[in-house]
């Protein structure tokens, strides 16, 4: 059985707009704000590094019932025991990392158009994050922004839990979640923000409206 | 049991180096010239990319019996079944490694210094990695040369096989061996040769001669 998770509010971290906080004290606030689910993002890192990190977040969420996703690094999940992995496109194959991880783990694709959706072996896959939904600094090899339209356009062809991602805050969270999908997934609202908690309190008061 | 592997003359790529004439002309080159063994690195590709090199060089590897290591992604040695991983000192643990791999994997470790061989848990490696013999422009964070004195200090401490490393060519390939260990791994000496299979030939022939 998968391990549970709850897109509703999806935080991916990035260690430039951690730093001054701290990784753990950043994602303590967040969770205190309401975040449901994490995801350890720090491509430059070498894998003992990202091991230590993980763990740090892993005793951290744990206790509140919240999923750790690892971006990229299956290996490193699998030395963790997170409970699941984030791909992109250019990353393992879900069914590589599936093979690693065994059937309760999470696996998360992106995906940033209809025409990516259809090339994409979705077999052992248990989310799609879509987007960039707007232009965003933090991620140099994202593709062109999407909008809601797009994500809206990639939800009408799947069933797959959905979480759109890429630039997203407060303001266009509520257009996210209209375009019916089950969350939407943040880096700088949360990690840049002043006040992590409140900037994780003010997304779920949009998702909130949003779901009416 | 362990795949069969052959540390004599063990090359490890360059992605810089190869990109003239193509990974797997140069490996095939180097092969022809007596490479025993080849380490696929590239610390800056994806995952995916990573994938195709690797299948790509196991392919060529296998009809002649010689092992494919995959330098530091233990995911990615996983997805496409190569014969092992090599690991520095700020990648995952051995143990990490092996408990994904499995006990049939071969498992190399970087050790610089004697110090650095006392902390590190040898437990489930197969075979050292040791050096810089001599100063390389190849790999940026590779710590201070150590000479075939270094390697010599190690080789007192373990009954490990050791391959020493670090800007090794023909010329100082007999005084590695000379140090007591089972080989030596090269990066440009045969990645940047005009000749790969020359290259490889003229460091078999040292070796044959340190060896006596």
């Amino acid at each position: 059985m998968r391990h549970p998770f709850d897109l509703t509010l999806y935080l991916v971290t990035d260690p430039r707009q951690v730093a001054a906080r701290g990784l753990a004290a950043t994602v303590a606030a967040a969770v205190a704000g309401g975040v449901t689910l994490v995801q350890l993002r720090d491509p430059d890192a070498h894998g003992r590094d990202l091991v230590a990190q993980a763990r740090a977040l892993k005793a951290l969420l744990k206790p509140h019932g919240i999923a750790l996703i690892v971006n990229d690094r299956v290996d490193v999940a699998h030395a963790v025991g997170a409970d699941g992995v984030h791909l992109g496109q250019d990353d393992l194959s879900p069914q590589a990392a599936r093979a690693i991880l065994g059937p309760d783990a999470i696996v998360g694709l992106s995906v940033g158009t209809p025409a990516e959706f259809a090339a994409s072996d979705l077999s052992g896959v248990d989310y799609l994050g879509v987007g960039p939904v707007r232009a965003t600094g933090t991620k140099a090899d994202a593709g062109a922004a999407i909008g809601p339209e797009g994500v809206a356009a990639v939800r009408a062809l799947t069933a797959l839990p959905i979480v759109g991602i890429g630039g997203i805050d407060a303001a266009i969270a509520g257009a996210v979640i209209g375009a019916g999908v089950e969350g939407v997934a943040v880096v700088s609202a949360i990690c840049a923000a002043a006040d992590p908690k409140a900037a994780a309190e003010a997304l779920r008061a949009a998702i909130s409206a949003a779901r009416g």
